[in-house]
């Protein structure tokens, strides 16, 4: 088992399997929560709508992703529902994307009511080259064309080239139905222009999704939450409390603006399964982890491993043999070692990191990730040390 | 919670949460198993291979569902992969179906390749009329049209009505590329004609995947395996353990004859992610479980249930007020009562049951399955005795 709940695990992130989570994975078993529709489990059903929305008051998310007042799922308000992974969370917003725009073309050009899938041939969907994998393989799935747009500098994607991206696509006969932004690329943490890109999905009539997975937990700490800023444009936010907020494997969190969108989508009505969409798996986990840490807990939480990032890169930058190939925002710190270096701390296996590389300038980097919640600073100390002296022998050998 | 873990518990299937089962997720949540690739969690995604082949040979399927001899995953061999829910299984091969249909008319149509939407508006899919609306759903997202057959007397889907559907379509110049055929009905726990139908999608070149949610744990005795004759002619077999094999929810156990066809659909290469399929979530719950229990165990407590749905009918043909409306195979027995005797059951809460319909002739029904591990004799009888009370109460309002 690679990922290790240890202090020198840096590979992806955190897997936050703390006692508390344990301890609520345990009660779901025990009271046996399945949850595949309102009526099989009330009382968790409920909980996981009371648990978004508090989830997203800790986060800051506008107040148009909360469910309405009096509020229960199923409405056309917003509200926010777990899923298992990012991954599928984009899928389900590719999917319910697909089929608004498949509907609202069949209202308008009777062509397309009689021919779905022409209609279908005509969609495109927008991601920036930084994307994650999974933005791609939601696109294949949901047979839709996506147009992976060039960053900038800091490989962040801005308005302008989306703008751009939409008005060739609109010449050619195309129809612009959704961007994925990301914050907190997979590669680098690198951040979206969201506030610009926002305004542009507004003007254009594009849905507007935000995969925060990773860095998404960092909202819940007021300083951060310029990463964001743009989030009210958002038709649709995502992240994973499994990541860096302390809740075990597998839990992602999503919040619409309009949920009908999504329910819509998904709805199969048969008489043994009410709600269809309503349940999924309900989250003990998540109402535990915020009891027992509290969101002052898992705000100091979230600044200490930034801290520790910051104090990686430190050591990195004080050492010649070593370049930051990106600015250090959180705490995924990179470096810009070789191949071989890397080959060597795999083998060596005192500590776990993953290597990723930037295509367009042919550049493989060694990430360094802040994950276990009983990460100090000695910590990260050593890891510099196996690093430093597995350097010398790569280098050594030249 | 009306999921209980309860012997008056009859409504959906057993929920399966046994104490290995609870133990099983507390490791993997203790050892932070998260197997989103094999790299992240090697000895967890060997286990779930491993555990896999168990399995198969446990419910004696065909040796082509195992992985090859020295195997591990991502060959082109069979081999067995757990997915959340049967939904998500059905999701996953309409999609592979489709994408290796579009592969192969691309390749014989110049006119396909360019215009892979227009290949997409010609391919059908078939399922019978009894089929779960995860069918329906899952075809509407894969934009693929669903054919809903019609069934025989005993709604089951024969190969002479498949045959005739297949010839209808390619008539009208549609591709058919897949069938879904049902072993226990969620309705009625009813059986489609397997043997049949299987000769029919190999002789016309379609995917045969059999959808066995629930009644495929039955095939852990070998005296219940003729339900599945000619499950050697199906390409993809799936089942859920969390639904009649002791194991928590959400588990649901999916195999293929030829396990590159999924991998190629789902398959996205990036340097962080090297082995994107293999891994989804280690089932340590299913090694806890057969290794608790053992096969014998497995097998007598899947008999236990069978002997007291028997019982459970012996009782309601006994009575003239009530009707079984489907043969008792499994422990899904069902009787044809009142609207009204419903809404009493539920608003009395000593038991759990739910209704359903088959919509052809317009009947209502009440659903009786024997679900929880502690169900006894006892139970049985007490639960007819409060449906006799309530149904007295109900005819002496008339």
């Amino acid at each position: 088992v690679t990922n290790w709940h240890h202090p020198q695990f840096h590979a992806y992130y955190p897997t936050a399997n703390t006692f508390p989570s344990i301890l609520a994975d345990m009660l779901s078993d025990a009271i046996g929560c399945i949850g595949f529709s309102w009526i099989a489990s009330p009382a968790c059903t409920e909980l996981e709508t009371v648990m978004m929305d508090w989830l997203a008051k800790a986060l800051g998310l506008p107040d148009h992703f909360l469910f309405p007042a009096g509020g229960g799922s199923g409405g056309s308000g917003g509200g926010g529902v777990i899923q298992g992974s990012a991954s599928e969370a984009t899928l389900v917003i590719f999917l319910s994307a697909r089929n608004l725009a498949i509907q609202r073309l069949q209202a308008q050009q009777p062509e397309a009511q009689q021919q779905p899938s022409l209609a279908l041939s005509r969609l495109v969907a927008y991601a920036s080259d930084q994307s994650h994998s999974s933005v791609e393989r939601a696109a294949m799935l949901a047979f839709v064309q996506l147009r992976k747009l060039p960053t900038d500098g800091k490989r962040s994607l801005r308005g302008d080239t989306l703008a751009r991206a939409v008005a060739e696509d609109r010449a050619r006969g195309l129809e612009p139905i959704l961007l994925i932004t990301t914050l907190g690329t997979t590669n680098s943490c690198a951040f979206d222009n969201l506030a610009e890109l926002g305004e542009v999905c507004q003007s254009e009539g594009l849905w507007c999704h935000v995969d925060a997975a990773y860095a998404g937990a960092s909202l819940i700490c007021p300083e951060y939450r310029h990463i964001a800023n743009g989030i009210e444009l958002a038709d649709s936010f995502n992240f994973n409390p499994g990541k860096w907020l302390q809740i075990t494997f597998d839990c992602s969190a999503l919040w619409l603006k309009d949920s009908s969108k999504v329910v819509d989508t998904f709805n199969v009505d048969p008489l043994y399964l009410q709600h269809e969409f309503s349940g999924q798996v309900p989250d003990y986990r998540i109402w535990f982890v915020l009891r027992s840490y509290g969101i002052e807990g898992l705000q100091s939480y979230i600044r200490k491993h930034i801290r520790l990032a910051k104090q990686f890169e430190e050591l990195v930058t004080a050492d010649d043999r070593f370049e930051i190939v990106e600015e250090v925002v959180f705490g995924l710190g990179a470096n810009a070692p070789s191949r071989e270096l890397y080959r060597c701390i795999r083998e060596d296996g005192r500590i776990h990191l993953i290597a990723s590389e930037f295509e367009a300038s042919d550049t493989f980097f060694i990430r360094f990730a802040v994950c276990s919640e009983f990460c100090e600073a000695a910590d990260i100390r050593y890891a510099y040390d196996v690093i430093s002296e597995l350097a010398n022998e790569v280098l050594s050998k030249k």
